[in-house]
């Protein structure tokens, strides 16, 4: 008993470092997509958000989520890091999303509230105790690792975020939509990567145990199929974009693997390698069609994260219901289906009230000048790249 | 019993994670070796070689590699993702060779047949289910996580696509061999400690068992030896450098530490300290001279792939052979190198014989114009660093 | 007793991962601090220093730090290779100190004898087989991974090398000090966060096993603890600067986080969350305090080098016997002291003698005009970033 005891707290250590990962990881994704006069303040925004919102959620957020959960079959302080490391991803997704035009000090406010009590609620709701059990509420979905808790719960905070504090300046103007190029590959390379290695702890680690035999299996098909599917998006992704333009985009290919990664999150210890690769090829399609789209409706969302995360988030919940329907344990399209609109409802409805409250206070929205300027200076007072000259 | 299963399947996972993180390893070193203008092309075929080659594995290649083995110590989603993480080494290898005139596409089709058939042909004869057993052209060499297998092969595929390919447009003209300096000196050193680091899981990982006291000697002693040689690699290419320059030439001491790490490969888990230091250090000593000779017999290596993955994938095989010669266990100098011998001939005529086929239909190489302007735009429509200005 | 031995092993193996992960990590930070001139020589600093320290200690230092210490609860490759892994840091806190103007050639010197000779001493009496034990030098203090025997060892060391080598050519003139801006932010925050994940080893780590339920408890206590006081460090730092410049620095938000992590250090094992956050906080305080003090008594420190690992490093020990303090168990903040002055007296006057006698024979300091080249010229042969146009 103490054998697997130590064992499960040495994997969710493991586990832990991987997710913890995920924080430069997120950081040089976006880093590299936006423009370089918003680099540091990208960067601010990223380690900001895993300081406050980790501590927040240590403070306050964790005894939300779980309340006195006993944790006798790993260390308590394993769990309790383990937990801490998903709440800043959240909220990183929904960074992302309005990154060169959202203030840092009105999005410091949010990530407290956030990391204290809008994700510790749609944790608790979801897999943590529920005092919702037995009511018309109940959520009974399978979210393994949190396609609906993490990916769709920050997608959904980002939309209400950017309906309040809109597109960037200049990013459209009458017709014409303005593409801006990201500004450094090599960082989006990188911290796309690092987000897939990342993940292997983020979707291996909540499986929660892989100190017996079966357990030990489920962990490495959970980590196999979360890989196969990153795989496959980006192959789909990238197929799709050579088709239509002769060019091999690598952002695309990027973002393809992430929408696999995203949409395999909710059930990877559940599919055969067939069905993952089924269901990372679908992320992918879908990031290459939905990144347009948001565009066509002038949502303007400049590292493609409600296409990766909210968009994928839900698919990957409803592609438990679809391909590992099990009625008998309770396993249906319309229970997760459920699930994904509870949590919508939720996290959209309190979302877009605080961001409203708090920009009433402190506008999130960065003035035309700050922006045509950059948000390095008039946010951090420090330029990302200060000695080379720039040609744009 | 269940508990060796549970250990050696949570090693296979974290080994797994570092080999992994040899593909921004990868990605990172040759983005920093070549000029900005072929930056994002350099980028997109290590991520595209990462997703098809494992692909390609994991649907074809595998069985070819292995049958039907029966995996019975650790988890199968564990043994089949370590051995899919390895494919893809070889073809970074090949690739980064090729870099700044190799087109994407036929590149692509060259990674999928590689992945699927023509590594898995000599994982087989080498570590698999030997169907060539007792034959003569049995293959009895100790190479414990591939200098042969991996390196060589990468390699000797590299050297054919040379061969065919051509040197970059303005390499080499007249008697003039032009200095193509790498462009960013911090992704090249990230690049290279990431490989560094993802050999510990590559060699380690290699041992394939952690769950006695005697495994984990052996693995212990394998990423100890491992770490060793990429030290005596990396000290004696900087005294050399220095020696003859005066200067300290951190591209060389790079290349001398992944020479080292690359010539321990075969046999980490025999060596004694001394040995380890004299194999890493002979390693760093043939790139620093290897470099220079292929350029002399105008062999364009943007990144020093052969010399590197060849030329010590060759002397690593063969030094199983003088430091641990064992005649009782069937490790002879003769042994090794007719292995080295075996992969050569095979992997070199078959790569060969498939990039020329290619090369027919779809030419590999980029035309002169493209090369000029760079193989971003032609290749990818995207620059890595489009708001800098370029003083070159 | 086997499972033990192999659990030991395996986590000894984790651990020295990640504490490997901090040579890039503390590369990447130098490298985005400096100006761009001097990237490729900070670069190749940390580079050697891993290179030519891990082997002068493998070689040499562990024998004087451990003598014929048995191991028997791990591997002994592993215990080898964990201490080998802490050597270069200690030396990495003082070359990035002396950025900018030291040369590489002493510097190297400097490491062999720091690696072989100083560095093990100083574990030897604080950590290892005690020969002045009984004496009145006799070291009691409690340091779990080293906020004295790494930190501060590294930062004496450091302030030594600087009192010899004095200040960058132009940085203070009259009463002028000249605020000279980080190159790349975006390396400044990898580099910082590939630290904070490689302390979780560098502490976890130290405590040793983890194969028992307390162990393991305890394990995972530390490297909360060393979360924690990260977490609070870079809130704490980034609450002071933004109340003072209505600004988000990022520099000073991960400097205070590592300033927090170094704190956490000496006793991360004995704390409660609260003890840690107020570790923490403090830490992040000092260093925004220290970083303009050193700057007005004209120490030239290009990273914060001082301010992080020397002031915390104090602060971090004598914070156990603070807030840990157990005289039955021989915890008391007075013995804390002691083994910080002690230290500080042995490893400052060694190593000022040490650098003092160097730099009779081979300068330290790069002249006037190699400093306005940069060293990457002058030391190095290769610029950093060749083909991007510089603005300053």
């Amino acid at each position: 008993m103490d054998t697997a005891y130590v064992i499960d707290t040495l994997f969710a250590l493991f586990s832990i470092t991987l997710i913890i990962l995920m924080v430069p990881g997120f950081a040089m994704l976006e880093a590299g997509l936006v423009r370089t006069k918003n680099v540091s303040s990208v960067l601010t925004v990223n380690v900001m958000i895993y300081a406050v919102a980790s501590m927040a959620f240590i403070l306050i957020g964790f005894h939300l989520a779980f309340g006195t959960v006993e944790t006798t079959t790993m260390s308590k302080w394993a769990f309790f890091m383990f937990q801490m490391a998903f709440v800043g991803k959240a909220i990183n997704i929904m960074s992302g999303g309005v990154g060169e035009r959202a203030r840092l000090l009105p999005l410091t406010l949010f990530t407290v509230i956030m990391g204290a009590f809008i994700y510790p609620s749609a944790v608790n709701v979801s897999w943590g105790s529920d005092w919702i059990k037995g009511s018309v509420f109940d959520i009974n979905m399978v979210d393994l690792a949190g396609s609906t808790v993490i990916h769709s719960t920050g997608g959904w905070a980002l939309l209400a975020a950017i309906l309040i504090i809109g597109a960037r300046k200049g990013r459209y103007s009458g017709n014409q939509i303005r593409v801006i190029p990201a500004s450094n590959i090599p960082l989006v390379v990188l911290g796309a990567m690092l987000l897939w290695i990342g993940w292997f702890g983020f979707n291996g680690g909540s499986v929660g145990s892989i100190a017996t035999k079966e357990a030990a299996d489920s962990v490495a098909l959970t980590v196999f199929n979360t890989n196969t599917a990153g795989l496959a998006g980006a192959i789909v992704a990238g197929i799709l974009i050579y088709l239509r333009y002769k060019l091999f985009d690598i952002t695309m290919i990027l973002n393809g693997a992430l929408g696999g990664l995203v949409a395999i999150t909710a059930g990877a210890h559940l599919f055969s390698l067939y069905d993952a690769i089924a269901i990372g090829a679908i992320g992918g399609i879908l990031v290459v069609f939905a990144v347009p789209l948001f565009d066509k409706v002038r949502i303007d969302d400049p590292v493609g994260a409600l296409s990766v995360h909210l968009v994928n988030g839900i698919w990957g919940t409803l592609a438990v219901g679809i391909f590992a329907a099990d009625p008998e344990k309770g396993i249906t399209l319309l229970g997760q289906l459920k699930g994904v609109a509870e949590i919508a409802v939720f996290v959209f409805s309190v979302s877009f009230a605080v961001i409203y409250l708090i920009n009433k206070f402190i506008p999130f929205r960065a003035s035309d000048e700050d922006q045509v300027q950059g948000l390095d200076v008039s946010e951090c007072g420090l330029e990302a790249y200060p000695e080379f000259k720039r040609a744009i």
